[in-house]
């Protein structure tokens, strides 16, 4: 007998993590895959020494203590040192009951989706955004409404006519620094607007920041939150791209009345966060030499973002358009209007590449001609070496000529 | 502006973790309570050295591997190792994609009441019950009934009579072994009707497991799973009270089909659970002597179970009645009628001792006048310094004469 129900049976399987048990599966079959499908920080830079002498220090120094049940909330001192941490986006109004201590970004981002959605409401995206959290948002009942981005990030005016027409929508969710999946940061004139927007629609800003640190020249824009006058702003904070995502811890920053709700319903949820995870992070930050960690990361996928632009402008086809990231771990490829990113999947994919069909990220059913191209994970050998043969399938399957 | 919603603002804080907080604050301003309330295992017996062993092990042979994203349904190894576990409850039949590891078992739960709760739907329950578990059917809509229990378990013919009443029942909430609070195991004979009953009335039960081992005289019960000849049984393990609950590590067992709907579930929510930790448990299972620390840990907990038992019996009042537990963590305790341990809460709370409310147990507002003790957190010493003090405060408080 197998559970069932009207919510569990729309469930699919999450587009992104379809493409890593594919990846997978041929591991298993003893085939290695070239993957530019992932969301991955490099593991070759995870702090794993550092760890080993933390997780020796937590358990030496506070034993048993480290491995206990602990508060819903989260461990006090990381959200103290998360107070100070937020002062980088000029985000400084805030006490650590303003930040709850979630299990990875994305636990956040469903606890938003359960709170604020209801079958038939709406959340507000841009398109194209983090299939992630496109995925979440439908699971809990939200139509997802997309608006176009231009190189200043979503489009405000769009915006406002979705809200003029999408009265009920719960939340507008955005990516602000170096977007995923197209790179882009928003202006910080329309980071006001979009304030201005949310308070004059009765809605939220859920401001996701997972990208924000891994800046190419090194400037950390101010987060929207830091903007927010009117408590309109749900910033969304993450380890997993600047440390290791495995750790799974993510924050949530909020007025305190609503980080209140937020943990009752953590408690209902899953109790807390792993106590030594917590930890881990704490001492990491605070210990460990986290700003030049940091700069050394940032270093090297600025030089891989380098050899993934000229591989891809070498062995495209012509009228390929990309947009230069200022920052994160992608590259967004739009390929010439007719081709089909989701179709060519399989074809490049039996030569063990890999990479995200583009309409994984449109709301709107758009982006089949484009795809994103993860750089952050793969050695610029590796790049130089496997973007032009992904290329020539690109141009041998489209039947169209490469440019040069 | 406070995010606000019909689901949020039902919320209310967990009733256990409440009295947690009380607790919290009066360590803050320095005050120690003297907790009969916890569900906590003993952390002097947590294996902290094994960990630090064990950490070590993992980042130096699987380096970044083990804090990379990983796959949702959780890791192979332990998913296969926890095949061979469940072989303690003559549970055999299964294979490791029967299995989903959870972040923590409250995890799994809340997955389950989500799933299969839909407003207005209901939950059947021993009665009383986990005021964790009903916290959180309730929180996802569902109305509880409680089912009486005897010294044999829930009470199959009063069940029947519910779920004739209920036709529309989303499943049934058991704790089998150990039960929390009443420390009572359901007979096999009950076990073999209950997965007929479920079959009869095409529900399902959830039986949750975590106090199976902490078994006095070392004999396991097999489990309501092992007599589900119908897939009617999903079943929930929990490593929080035989290793360490910081860790949050728990699974649930159902068949193929039903675990691959949790799992995108699980994608939605928070992608996977935290990688160390689920390294962390296989190797402690597997490496560490696990059953010699269980045999340490049940020894300890009889011994503080006698010596409860006797402090009880010597200063609670005339006509308190207990259920010796045979396992588990927890005395129930139920004083005269008439009593009131709701009321009696914060006059012996001001003498830093606290206590469960029996009433929060009871999904029919019965058990005023009942208390759940916790043996396993405290010393014999501190137990038979301790209950006296709790005896006499009863007694003072209610007007009512100690008994001996």
């Amino acid at each position: 007998m197998v559970i069932h129900s009207e919510f569990l049976d729309a469930l699919t399987p999450s587009s992104l993590r379809s493409i890593t048990a594919k990846i997978r599966d041929k591991a298993k079959r003893g085939e290695t895959v070239v993957s530019f499908a992932g969301g991955l920080p490099s593991p070759e830079f995870f702090p794993v020494d550092d760890l080993r002498r933390i997780n020796e220090q937590i358990l030496l120094e506070e034993g048993g203590e480290a491995i206990q049940y602990a508060a819903s909330d989260g461990y006090d001192p990381l959200r103290m040192y998360l107070v100070e941490f937020m002062k980088r986006y000029q985000v400084t109004d805030i006490s650590y009951k303003n930040i709850l201590i979630t299990s990875g970004a994305q636990q956040g981002l469903a606890y938003l989706a359960k709170g604020l959605v209801t079958p038939g409401s709406v959340v507000i995206t841009e398109n194209p955004s983090y299939p992630g959290a496109l995925d979440t948002f439908r699971g809990y009942g939200a139509e997802v409404v997309g608006v176009k981005m231009d190189e200043d990030g979503m489009d405000m005016d769009e915006l406002e006519r979705a809200l003029e027409t999408h009265r009920n929508a719960a939340f507008i969710y955005t990516i602000a620094d170096f977007q995923n999946p197209m790179g882009i940061s928003m202006s910080v004139p329309r980071r006001k607007r979009l304030v201005e927007l949310a308070e004059k629609y009765d809605t939220f800003v859920v401001e996701d920041g997972p990208y924000s640190l891994i800046s190419f020249d090194g400037r950390v824009m101010p987060a929207i939150k830091s903007f927010d006058t009117y408590g309109r702003v749900i910033y969304s904070g993450s380890t997993s791209k600047t440390i290791a995502p495995g750790l799974r811890i993510g924050w949530l920053i909020a007025d305190e009345e609503s980080i209140q709700k937020l943990v009752y319903l953590k408690m209902r949820d899953d109790l807390q966060v792993n106590n030594m995870a917590q930890r881990q992070v704490l001492r990491y930050f605070r210990d460990c030499g986290f700003d030049e960690h940091l700069r050394q990361v940032t270093d090297v996928y600025r030089s891989r973002r380098d050899t993934m632009l000229r591989a891809v402008r070498e062995s495209f086809p012509q009228g390929t358009r990309l947009v230069v990231p200022g920052g994160g771990l992608f590259l967004w490829a739009e390929l010439p209007e007719g081709m089909d990113t989701l179709e060519m999947f399989d074809y490049v994919f039996q030569k063990n590449i890999a990479y995200v069909p583009g309409a994984f990220f449109c709301p709107d059913g758009s982006g089949r001609n484009a795809m994103r191209l993860n750089f952050s994970t793969s050695s610029e050998e590796k790049i130089a070496r496997y973007i032009p043969i992904l290329g020539e399938m690109i141009c041998s399957f489209g039947g169209q000529k490469s440019a040069s």
